[in-house]
């Protein structure tokens, strides 16, 4: 910028657009950065200390941004910094990923400056057309707000619009930074008020209405139950929640999406509902309800385990961010978080009729007949891991698109457990990007929470690089590869001895080392029998040492948790349906 | 498909989508297809072996579309099928640089069933809005056909005229393949008149215009020289090329995407042209020439040393393979095939004046003075293996975007070479990618042609898991890693000891062997000075074993071949350019 450039010299407090953009990030909780570098950000990157950002330097743009996924679903929200075409196409499936599972990532793509793309210069990373666009056309289909920062007059509002929205919205945002706006001056006095996150309250009288009908039937039904999902987590009504349940006591259930949502250890908690694939106590109670209060529903195929719920509409409440709908009558406009709190305030408790929920389903799991030499099997090591000791509150728990998807439905989680899938989207290889970003996550955020990951030996193939990044930033992880021979959960869609559900076998245990772990980093260990597995758990050094402790835990090949052999048949019949 | 469908009874010699479209790719020349299994593409899948097509088993689709991108410029075409959403998503930027650089890809997607589609069911891999088209609106920007198979009725000319137009305009084409169509019937008839993949004849009349125009000024031209670039290679004329060279024996240089394509052991070859950052005594030639004949050029700005050419378009003819250019006259629609041939036929050689090339530039290098236990330095390395006995006809060196993709302009090919880069997209982690895939296009092609990779330590990090798939397919590899403490590329754009541009030190070596590789499959070997370079470069095992063999090759942190200082130096002034 030449130096007695007119506008700049209006701008009360001129800053660079780079620490503008950093400095927000910063203000709204960001600490930690993922991304690669690429000349077209590396000046933009200079930037990032003098905002008190991080620079992660993850191993490819694909697992930054699963990273980045895990970072803001435990920060709250992330950033993620690529480089034109190759950088930003790389993590484009990531992207998606956090715009279908409603996560708020900020992708900041370094481009060529606005005089090379009003050039049309042929360069690099270009599909050699001219044309400047192109990428971020495609990015416009996953992400709620694109902003191209190309004149400095603008770029302050824009980024503030962009983040508000990334927030508020809970999906992913795109700012394309060119580098010359790299170092354009914006009005650094906007700095002082920092942007408004709080999503806009809802039109008081509409609010009163939906919740004198929701009361109504509340106070009318004879066996209410709550049923929290996917939205109440990502749109960030869990508090909401907590205090609704607590107050009623009303039976409480969450689905795949919505586990870890509700504190398990409250006796009103029943369970996973997930339609045919419920434990049929589970099954029976929420079907038999005539009033399922249902918070932030999804029900994609995987989370009603191929969608074999038997709810009727006509005894549903369903409350969403964006509407509500009770029976059949509609209220858009009305975010669930007002509704929610004023149902709490006015409840009448006399009238609530409280049933218990089903005690049998969460009665601890006795494996004493097992034989200490059996094989670890799907069909009680997720019961065992959530019954004895090992997990603790405040654990964070990721599960891979995958048996332990499914499996992790059974394990009943201490209190302030954070439980982290990708049932919607899917993607194999995100849960060990996302683990290593959550555990920054939480780094940053000054806990000490450990981050525990189930990962299929199938899924890590894909992503594996980044375990060399868990050891970069000593984080606290503790890493089960589930070693059965493969893509086992596609065995029992399709192709149970095909070929192509098959694996090279790696030497998992020295992966850790190869990329750059020590004895003082990592520790490694193998187990294959019930016993082995038991000793692991209750392993006190195991439990509370820090850095990486990275398990290879065998289970047998054709083995699957029964929910998963019902969604997979419910999936390969919908695959081949014909009319 | 019912048992008595109308119109599957009309079919004279019914097969099944996925049957057709396979052997329609054997056909064309593809023997292995690279991708991951998905459930929706697991049924289409099993048709594989029946067309005898392999399954290469990727670890991660990027890694596969990388291949797939290295098989098709070895092999001539290639298919890559991943899974709706997640998997076609992570293989965008393959994809992209596919298109990019003009390789022809089939990209093949398995997704959701007709029937699901029409249903807007909320399906995993979907974004939960019901639309099914979004990504392959991504995948329309950088394919140059895209089909959605959704009517049995027109499927098969829809596949006929996606591959034709792969091949024939040497870009990606994407084929949308629902679970249900897959086991659709069409006309098997179809299947015994193959597929035509000539490029159309140009019109005979303008052809022969263009050829009477050339032949006018060449015959004229005191000083012509032949440019070989990128377009010669993709657009299939290097025969013509050949052809036109030893008839003529007009000095004839390349550009760096041109590299490999003229024999440089010929008299006449005269080194890579890249404006300011060629050899003197080339930029003399070439800049003092009268008459440029440049068949293919693709003016990008790593390829001509940050737009360095000093070119006059008076002086210059430009063969393309959709127009031709001669001086400032435009002739569209004209391919440069035809024109080739017709001037080399119709060339009067008595009219010609041909000029020696200049005979210092591919002196082989005396590397006797530097002492035996210097360090391998970037100035002489690139030379050495050039001029040493370690190249051999007919093998493949592949070079990553970073030091090597600039080192290896000075390393003079013995005849048969075939060189891949990336100098348009540069993408990193390309090359270890489609290096997996060159080789095995090469092995299946029945060669034993061997495989030689240059790949930097920083892009070995993205896509590293592919040597497990190089080792899965016994594969003919020497890879080189150059060590060199990170990102030197991006250190001289900008950010020499910026911690961005630093990477964790991993245990290279040790990668092969956690990957899956034996004593047998592979050799592991460490050079760090000229002494064991040169011992290495000279030994027989290393030079004649299968396998993969594996050279950790130590250079130093701040030492880059100076055509890359020069071309960074003009990319850095470029990013920081305001008006
Ligand atoms: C990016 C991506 N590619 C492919 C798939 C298809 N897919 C879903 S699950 C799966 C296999 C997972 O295998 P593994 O991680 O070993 O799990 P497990 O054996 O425990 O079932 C595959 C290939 C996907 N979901 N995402
Ligand atoms: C997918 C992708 N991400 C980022 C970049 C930016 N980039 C270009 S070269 C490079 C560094 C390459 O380093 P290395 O492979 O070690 O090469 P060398 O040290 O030999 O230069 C980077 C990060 C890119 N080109 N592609
Ligand atoms: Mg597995
Ligand atoms: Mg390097």
């Amino acid at each position: 910028m030449p130096q007695g450039d007119i506008r700049t010299n209006n701008l009360k407090k001129p800053v660079d657009v780079s620490e503008y953009l950093f400095t927000r990030l910063h203000q709204i909780g960001v600490r930690s950065v993922h991304g690669l570098p690429g000349d077209y950000n590396l000046v933009a990157l200079d930037y990032l200390p003098k905002a008190g950002l991080t620079w992660v330097g993850s191993c490819n743009e694909l697992n930054a941004a699963y990273a980045a996924d895990g970072y803001a679903r435990v920060k709250g929200i992330s950033a993620l910094i690529t480089t034109f075409g190759v950088g930003e196409l790389s993590a484009i499936n990531g992207i998606a990923g956090a715009y279908s599972e409603m996560v708020p990532v900020v992708h900041i793509v370094g481009c060529p400056s606005t005089v090379s793309q009003r050039n049309g210069m042929l360069l690099h990373h270009t599909l050699g057309n001219g044309d400047f666009n192109v990428f971020a056309n495609m990015s416009a289909l996953v992400s709620c707000v694109l902003a191209k920062l190309n004149d400095p007059a603008e770029i302050a509002a824009q980024i503030d619009h962009a983040l508000r929205e990334c927030y508020v919205r809970s999906r992913p945002v795109y700012l394309m930074l060119p580098t010359d706006m790299a170092i354009a001056k914006v009005e650094g006095e906007r700095l002082e008020s920092p942007i408004d996150l709080h999503s806009p309250e809802n039109d008081a009288d509409k609010e009163d209405y939906v919740v004198d009908v929701v009361l109504k039937y509340l106070h009318a039904a004879k066996k209410p139950v709550v049923l929290v999902d996917a939205c109440a987590v990502r749109h960030r009504v869990l508090d909401e929640v907590h205090a609704f349940i607590t107050k009623t006591k009303l039976p409480v259930f969450v689905t795949p999406m919505g586990k870890s949502a509700v504190d398990e250890t409250q006796p009103n908690y029943g369970g996973v509902y997930v339609g045919d694939a419920s434990h049929p106590d589970v099954k029976e109670m929420v079907e038999g309800s005539d009033l399922v209060l249902s918070i932030g529903s999804l029900k994609s195929d995987f989370n009603t385990a191929g969608f074999s719920y038997r709810l009727s509409q006509l005894n549903s409440i369903d409350l969403h961010s964006t509407h509500c709908v009770v029976r059949y009558s509609e209220y858009s406009g009305v975010h669930m978080r007002g509704v929610l709190r004023k149902v709490t305030e006015r409840v009448d408790l006399s009238q609530l009729k409280v049933n218990p929920v089903p005690a049998t389903v969460l009665k601890p799991i006795d494996t004493s007949t097992i034989p200490a030499d059996s094989a670890i099997l799907q069909s009680w090591f997720w019961r065992a891991i959530g019954d004895g000791p090992f997990l603790r509150e405040n654990d964070i728990i990721i599960t891979e698109t995958g048996t332990a998807n499914f499996g992790i439905w059974d394990t009943r989680f201490p209190a302030g457990v954070t439980a982290l899938n990708q049932v919607l989207w899917g993607s194999i290889g995100w849960a060990l990007g996302a683990c290593q970003g959550a555990a920054l996550g939480a780094k940053d955020a000054g806990t000490d929470r450990r981050t525990i990951l189930f990962e299929g030996d199938g899924s890590l193939q894909l992503t594996v690089q980044e375990i060399s990044t868990m050891i970069r930033h000593h984080l606290n992880i503790i890493l089960f590869t589930i070693c059965n021979d493969g893509y086992t959960i596609e065995r029992f869609i399709h192709g149970m001895d095909a070929e192509y559900n098959d694996i090279v076998e790696w030497k998992y245990k020295d992966l850790p080392t190869v990329f750059g772990g020590t004895d003082e980093t990592v520790k490694k260990y193998v187990v294959k029998t019930k016993a082995e597995l038991e000793a692991l758990l209750a392993d006190a050094d195991f439990n509370n040492r820090k850095g990486l402790r990275f398990v290879e835990l065998y289970m047998p090949r054709e083995d699957a948790p029964t929910s998963l052999q019902l969604t997979a048949q419910a999936s390969a019949r919908n695959n081949a349906k014909l009319e």
